[in-house]
């Protein structure tokens, strides 16, 4: 439908009307029946449940090609899944570049009956973050897929709830920049989120980042943060001016409102990681009974300047799990080393995996690997590690790569490893940050390095609070190490979460326990060879 | 992929890196294989072979949800069918506004090994018109659709074999218009079409619309032609100094290059019926050997006003069948009358017959009806008419209508009579013209009348030399009048072949004799609640 985003209009995917699309609020130990009905004119459609694991559901992930066939114009599929664990969480496309066309919105699962967080608050907030785009998805998928390739660029405007400004800044008078200030009445699709708060209380203020690029640093105005969730687990509490949110990131901090409640205050979203281009998005923490319209009084709060990476790493490193949480298995039965690099194939440029660019098959995995059609993806799984004296630091000498629609079989109830090693891309002195999703579980971050991974960093792996997570970012020229257990009969993906990125192949499929997956719905697999299959072979 | 159909780049769907489509050329009685592969995204595609009746073969006319499911990206589909008839036609997408975003090309049916056409000829010629919009087909979608509706306009372009100019002109020096001159090497997308002939010679000129919206009139400068064949038919030869052509139809003229040969000159379509804000497509008539780029030296051939009437009805009222050409049974067994109005539902405005809006289901007739689905679109058949009273010169008193799927279902073999009656829309004084396309079959349209058809105006029908065509058009205010044969087993759309009015709800479903249909490729069908059934029967 129509909308303004920012101050012009577009086109956006929206949810029963709205944008971003409802939030969803649970409480753990709840099974959700979401009931989606595709009324787009030719495109299918999935959704996924982003930080969910899926345990026993994995036809339920929202992965097209992987875990389901897309929803067609028309049909209608309900996502049936259980949230077994509290937390912010967040829903969103996963085909195509549907998350860049607005199709996200916040999933919200509270403690179960009875039960209590670990953290006491008086109030509660949420913010999912967004970047926006004036060119359309379908142009922008064209514009990748071409050769040349053609950037998509910065985003034109950052979201805070699907709220931003183009054309005009709420902070014009702060700045000597030429935009002029937004004259709104605060009824505008673009008027800044409001998140109203009354003073000398403690909220809690939920953080989700749905962008298709752009990695942020949030930011509250004279209020100091105190992180206390990550991606539905608890971290040991610490405080901050101010936090690094990549894609895929979830986060809950906690803020007292302890400033004159006679003013208002900037929440503010800034891009990190690449020389930003875009405005930072800009929200209004509104002391009642103060009117919302009194904008604030002082600057934006400042953040750290784009490339200040040894901020973001500290930042990075600060995230511990709180004790009492889940730690990982001593040893890893299998060490995957997967080396993301930057390529061509026949000119088209990707991004690849142990110079695999990953195309995505007809028919989704977990129905093709549970009931062993052999034609439909690579047969050969990708290797567990790139050819040795590969040199990170420098653009490859031969950068061009393969496709490929291999997975990785992982061994059922195993423990993996999985280093993460970043390199520079095709331009000399260009490396950039990728934060790396995994679906269906949590993994344990347990170590971050400069340069290239060796195997004797894996002596220094902190196996005693490593974060539990589902999202972790590499940095320039580093590596990132995560473990987990494949104790997830299912096909899940794991990739970088800018959406352009996985478009170009970033990415890798896991498969575990495939055998074990009982209940397939016929309508998750109705397409490709397993489509033919289930008309060859009637019901199952 | 990127595209230039004029001087401002866009995005179009092509076919094998091309657009327009690649010409198919055949013999008859071939019978074709055509592999399509969607290499799209996320969207569905089907291609309808516009002018080929498929005969025996409903499931291969390329429309969604009436002859087939959408085919997926991913998927691959093999439209197999016999061209009985020589001709020329074209091939265009028949899924949301597809065919507005370019997917459209020739296909040109020649006669038999050993046959000859009716007339005679030196060299052959082909234009494939059609008009394009710089705003994307999604968008245009999504603007259709809203509330209220916002109307797509008039395109910015015309197209010869998907050429246009819009920034620069051609003929600027001709014009007082403060266009520029186009300054153009030839190789550009969009210089323009080269018609090569050489001098004192007959040429056959193929031509077909492929227009989402605009009626046109083409003419040959100095040039005048001789009118042999329409949608596939032959026709009694008649001399014309231009030419309609409607949406949906196809021609064949003959001219004589006896011009003199130092010069080239203009081949120009321009718009009918719709005040024009489009400036008319050129394409050059390049006498050998003078070089193509010598633009022609006098302005391109004048063409009637855009709200000519009189001329476009002489126009129409002059094609009549070649003697020896099949002729209409002499009584029909059923008469439909089809109100054409523009509606509203629920304050969308909607094109609406007999005050149905055709919304098309999920599941393709051709599937639901053969296999006895009951719940898979509206029991209920859409009335042989409008209640009596109605004032078509007026807007409609209450201009509300209704959604429906229903289908009308004509006894097999049976003579039906259609008559597409026009009306004021929804604005006083406007009505617009339709040109109305049927699949499956061609019809003889028998009459043309002026304000509301009477029973009366059936003795006038014109029963001994009607055009045998599958496209007719109704006039402002007007009636006209098709009889056909319900003797192809199927499933058939007829409807508005204004892409934007069809996506607004113009048309109408007929099926005949589908319980004779045998062999439908389950792939047709793998889609809503046949889709089902074939899961849960097996194969068939």
């Amino acid at each position: 439908m129509h909308w303004s985003p920012d101050d012009q209009e577009g086109v956006v995917i929206a949810i029963n009307g709205q944008f971003p699309g409802p939030t969803i609020r649970a409480r753990a130990g709840d099974t959700l029946h979401l009931h989606l009905t595709n009324k787009l004119h030719t495109e299918g459609v999935v959704i996924h449940w982003h930080g969910i694991r899926q345990i026993g559901t994995p036809w339920a992930d929202g992965t097209a090609s992987i875990s389901q066939c897309a929803i067609n114009p028309g049909e209608a599929f309900v996502y049936r899944f259980k949230v077994d664990r509290a937390g912010t969480y967040f829903y969103h496309g996963h085909y195509g570049m549907q998350r860049s066309a607005g199709l996200y919105g916040s999933l919200i699962v509270d403690v179960g009956e009875g039960e209590k967080e670990k953290f006491e608050y008086d109030g509660e907030l949420s913010i999912l973050l967004s970047d926006w785009w004036h060119k359309g998805s379908r142009e922008q998928e064209v514009d990748l897929s071409s050769k040349p390739m053609r950037w998509i660029g910065e985003p034109q405007t950052l979201l805070i709830n699907g709220r931003g400004q183009f054309n005009c800044s709420l902070a014009a008078h702060f700045s000597n920049s030429t935009v002029a200030p937004c004259k709104l009445s605060g009824n505008e699709q673009y008027a800044p989120y409001i998140l109203k708060v009354h003073p000398n209380k403690t909220y809690r203020l939920r953080i989700a980042s749905s962008t298709a690029l752009a990695s942020l640093n949030l930011a509250i105005g004279n209020h100091k943060m105190r992180v206390v969730e990550a991606d539905g687990n608890y971290v040991k509490p610490f405080t901050a001016d101010n936090i690094d949110v990549y894609s895929g990131d979830s986060y809950s901090v906690l803020f007292r409102t302890d400033q004159s409640p006679s003013h208002n205050y900037w929440l503010s979203a800034t891009v990190r990681g690449r020389e930003p281009h875009t405005p930072p998005a800009l929200a209004i923490l509104n002391y009642l009974p103060t009117s919302p319209s009194h904008l604030p009084t002082s600057p934006p709060p400042t953040s750290p300047r784009w490339d200040d990476y040894p901020s973001s790493k500290a930042f990075s490193h600060q995230i511990l799990s709180l004790p009492g949480s889940p730690t990982p298995p001593k040893t890893p039965h299998r060490r995957l080393i997967l080396l993301n690099t930057q390529t061509y194939i026949n000119g088209y440029t990707k991004w690849s995996i142990n110079n695999i660019s990953l195309t995505l098959p007809t028919t989704p995995y977990l129905g093709s690997i549970k009931y062993n059609i052999t034609n439909a993806f690579d047969a050969k799984s990708p290797p567990d590690r790139a050819p040795p004296g590969y040199n990170v630091m420098r653009p490859a000498p031969n950068p061009n790569s393969t496709y490929g629609s291999g997975v990785y079989v992982l061994e059922f109830n195993s423990t993996v490893d999985v280093v993460l090693q970043n390199a520079n891309a095709l331009k000399d002195n260009v490396s950039e940050i990728h934060p790396w999703h995994l679906h269906g579980h949590d993994f344990w971050v347990v170590g971050y390095g400069e340069g290239e991974f060796k195997e004797g960093d894996a002596a220094g792996f902190n196996l005693r609070d490593p974060p539990y997570r589902n999202t972790a970012v590499i940095f320039p020229y580093g590596w990132t190490a995560v473990r987990f257990v494949a104790d997830n009969p299912g096909v899940w993906a794991f990739h970088c979460h800018i959406e352009p990125h996985l478009h170009l192949g970033m990415g890798v499929v896991f498969a575990e326990g495939v055998e074990r997956v009982r209940g397939i719905p016929n309508e998750a697999i109705a397409c490709g060879l397993t489509g033919k299959m289930l008309m060859r072979n009637g019901t199952r």
